[in-house]
């Protein structure tokens, strides 16, 4: 079973090849840089061609072809993800999706696309063609594609209303091209969505997605600052409890985050300040300011419709979720990042918990998020690296804690996620991707079924630095 | 201060003045009669007179003249009320709002209109020019004004998802007149509409309402069986707690409601089956499906957009909220019943206490509601009434065991809500209604201060049955 890759790439030169080998590197790599400890491993990992199919009938043909010659296929919506899912670690084909990118229908509550359309790009065209908008986004929205955020994402800009990209009705249907000698193509709704949403490509790759859709509005945004964290984090899930008051983003900063990593920011805050970011409807401003008047302490230091600004901050969804953790890194190189989950009804405790015991070495970035009719808290939260030993403790003290761990710093799906495998995903690998060709290395249940997730897993197939 | 009731007829003989007396008797009562409490208190309350102002000014005028006379003014939208809200205890004019129905704008998001609009009328509106329409809705949507149901009424059809009409965001801003010398013309928005909303106009004329919108979908209405209630329940309750699944209504009857009192649900249900009836937007459907197969003992009885159904149910909202006690009452006339808080997090062991307790001569009929962000259960129990001494050991009973009543067999304010005065409407009342003219009997603050609540208010100015 050794790929023999020169045969099926001549096979595929009359599809859009990439031929520079700059861009071959380029496209081999996602945001995995963010973790100093899958820098240290993956940063060589390059595939040996990229082709970008056209559409679902020359995805069938990459598909095909690389199974006829054992070429692992590792596919790429725009490779913003931070876990090396889009890195093919075995080398082989890179499949860029970018020339999928059309939107086949708006209907009132729902859009069908391609997965490569940029986010940013189908919100354009559900806003322009019936003033609507995808439920929820990373806030990666300007560069990632639906594709990838559906495979390979888990939630974001607007979360804090509709949950998380997992729970029941926010994916409707999902197109899907199998890797076999005959790539077969199927449709799953419903209880079948798990089998290939958040499987990083390794089962399956969607050709087809179907969304939910909410109105979309002028969302105002706002910065709140506090003098203490405590109120901000009140403040943030009192707003999210809110049932009248129709929110898109509530985040949480701890000081001194604002200060130090928003250089726009930074004039407007003290050091020792907390900062809550908002996106509200106009339609709930007064209940906002209502609210907000009915906090002691809070501090609205920008509104995106009343702004005075010298320069402007851009949007402030690209302060939050993951884009917190690039602002500092950029300060501050030697920042880097946790997935936290901090579950109703514990978790404003368990995040002071945290606090009284890792403060400053890790400051609270806070995402409300519904879960399970909740409102709760995602964390990202930011820490500063020392070592992978320090790193893996501080891991260990959460979940000792009490809180979940989605730990950033693995590059599989179970390490990344709840430390054991989805079996519906590995079922459906077993029945679509025989071979196990479709991004190797990614899913540990299937290269080492007894894995016990006592120490990091270290994929065998990884190609070795030349 | 006797008023002249003459004089004021007199000086407003030019506006639209009712002349049948059959009329001015039926615009006098409400839906008072679900009580036999109230039914043998209020059936002979009649007005002198009754008034349609066709605008603003007109307004004015008429509580100008009132005012100058002395002579009470109770509004009417279009008496659906529950509690005797729009009825002239002490006489005097009935102002009727009929032709104040005008919609003056549909924003996204939201909408500017008359209070006198009916809410299916204003729904209609906003389909039409927006594809939007109102939040939420009392399930009299066909008969009611929006006016009525921010003065009078609490939530409906929408709060599974939006919480309550009190809640901040849920009214925008409400335009204001005065009982005074001089009319004033107030602009309401925030902390100020608590001042006016629910006070049964007995403070001030709402003549102009600001309400958000959300999208108006072709909802799908459907009707889910089960042979125990726990299961109807916790069914009910999962959904509300699903973030991704788009509701307006959840609602739950306990056997064997739908059975003897839903003539068309009849045939499709046993006595003994529990029934949820729901309203699902059409991209959630897949979602809904989901959830239900997952769901031992769902059986899917009825979907509006695919019935096979002879005779047709209807909208299935008119079987819910207070439409439940309406259908009760229709088939067996001895039905009455409470309203009761069933707070999170106890709210599905405080019904299970309060049916083990009283089942079948009170049978419980739930509406998912969200409080403060949790979903929670409204009650409109059916009550098989007896006497008022039974009835009211009834509700002290729900009482003791934690479960709030918003007692539906009194006239005021105070004791249909949390028998105490809202301290901002007395506040404003004494502000814009110094002659107390204003809907009077209504709010026991105003007329007895150290009232204590021991026994049912009789209003003393209440005017004798002739
Ligand atoms: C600054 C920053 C902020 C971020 N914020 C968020 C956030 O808020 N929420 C969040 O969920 N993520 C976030 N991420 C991660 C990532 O940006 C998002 O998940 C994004 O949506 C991924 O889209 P992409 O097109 O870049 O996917 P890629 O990175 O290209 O792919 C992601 C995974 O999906 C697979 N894949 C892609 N397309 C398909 C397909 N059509 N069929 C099958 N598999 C496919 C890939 O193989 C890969 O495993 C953030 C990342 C960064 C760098
Ligand atoms: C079968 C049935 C089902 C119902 N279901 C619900 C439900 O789901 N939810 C709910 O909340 N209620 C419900 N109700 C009660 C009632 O129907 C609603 O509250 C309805 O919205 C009231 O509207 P209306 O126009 O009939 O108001 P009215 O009964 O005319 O008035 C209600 C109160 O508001 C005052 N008022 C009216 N207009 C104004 C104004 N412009 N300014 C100041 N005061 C004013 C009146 O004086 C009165 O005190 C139900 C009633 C019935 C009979």
């Amino acid at each position: 079973m050794k790929p023999n890759v020169a045969a099926a790439k001549a096979a595929l030169s009359h599809l859009d090849i990439e031929k520079s080998p700059s861009a071959i590197r380029a496209k081999s790599r996602d945001f995995f840089w963010y973790s100093p400890v899958l820098k240290a491993r993956l940063d060589h990992v390059e595939a040996d061609f990229v082709v970008a199919p056209r559409d679902e009938a020359e995805v069938i043909e990459v598909l095909a072809t690389c199974y006829a010659h054992d070429v692992p296929v590792t596919t790429r919506g725009a490779g913003t993800g931070n876990y090396g899912q889009a890195m093919p670690l075995a080398g082989g084909c890179v499949m860029h999706l970018q020339n999928m990118n059309r939107v086949r229908d708006v209907q009132p509550g729902r859009v069908i696309c391609e997965p490569g359309i940029l986010l940013k790009d189908l919100d354009a065209h559900c806003r322009a063609h019936s003033g609507q908008e995808i439920r929820m986004f990373s806030s990666t929205w300007a560069t990632a594609t639906i594709g990838g955020f559906v495979a390979g994402g888990s939630g974001g800009v607007g979360s804090c209303t509709w949950g998380s990209l997992r729970d029941l009705g926010n994916i409707i249907r999902l197109r899907v091209v199998t890797m076999e000698e005959t790539p077969r193509v199927l449709e799953f709704r419903g209880e079948e969505l798990a089998r290939v949403s958040h499987a990083y490509g390794t089962n399956g790759i969607i050709t087809e997605i179907e969304m939910p859709l909410a109105p979309a509005y002028d969302w105002v945004e706002l910065f709140v600052a506090f003098d203490d964290f405590a109120p901000a984090m009140d403040y943030a899930e009192g707003l999210g409890n809110e049932d009248g008051i129709l929110l898109k983003l509530a985040t949480v900063f701890e000081a001194p985050i604002a200060h130090d990593y928003f250089q726009r920011v930074r004039p407007h805050v003290a050091e020792g300040q907390s900062l809550v970011a908002l996106m509200v409807a106009p339609q709930s401003m007064d209940g906002l300011l209502t609210f907000t008047a009915r906090t002691p302490g809070a501090r609205i230091v920008y509104r995106s419709d009343a702004s005075d600004w010298e320069k402007a901050p851009g949007r402030i969804f690209e302060y939050t979720w993951n884009h917190t953790t690039l602002r500092a890194l950029k300060v501050d190189p030697s920042i880097t990042y946790l997935q936290v989950r901090y579950g109703f009804p514990d978790h404003k405790a368990l995040v002071e918990r945290i606090r009284a015991q890792f403060s400053p070495e890790v400051l609270q970035h806070l995402e409300v998020l519904r879960e399970n009719g909740k409102a709760m808290f995602a964390g990202l939260s930011l820490v500063k690296f020392t070592t992978e030993d320090r790193l893996d403790e501080i891991v260990r003290a959460h979940e000792d804690a009490g809180a979940m761990i989605f730990n950033p710093h693995r590059y599989t799906l179970e390490e990344g996620g709840r430390q054991s495998v989805d079996d519906r995903q590995l079922a459906f690998k077993r029945e679509a991707d025989p071979k196990g060709l479709l991004n190797p290395g990614k899913m540990i249940a299937w290269d080492d079924p007894d894995w016990s997730y006592e120490r990091m897993y270290a994929y065998p197939g990884l190609r070795a630095a030349e």
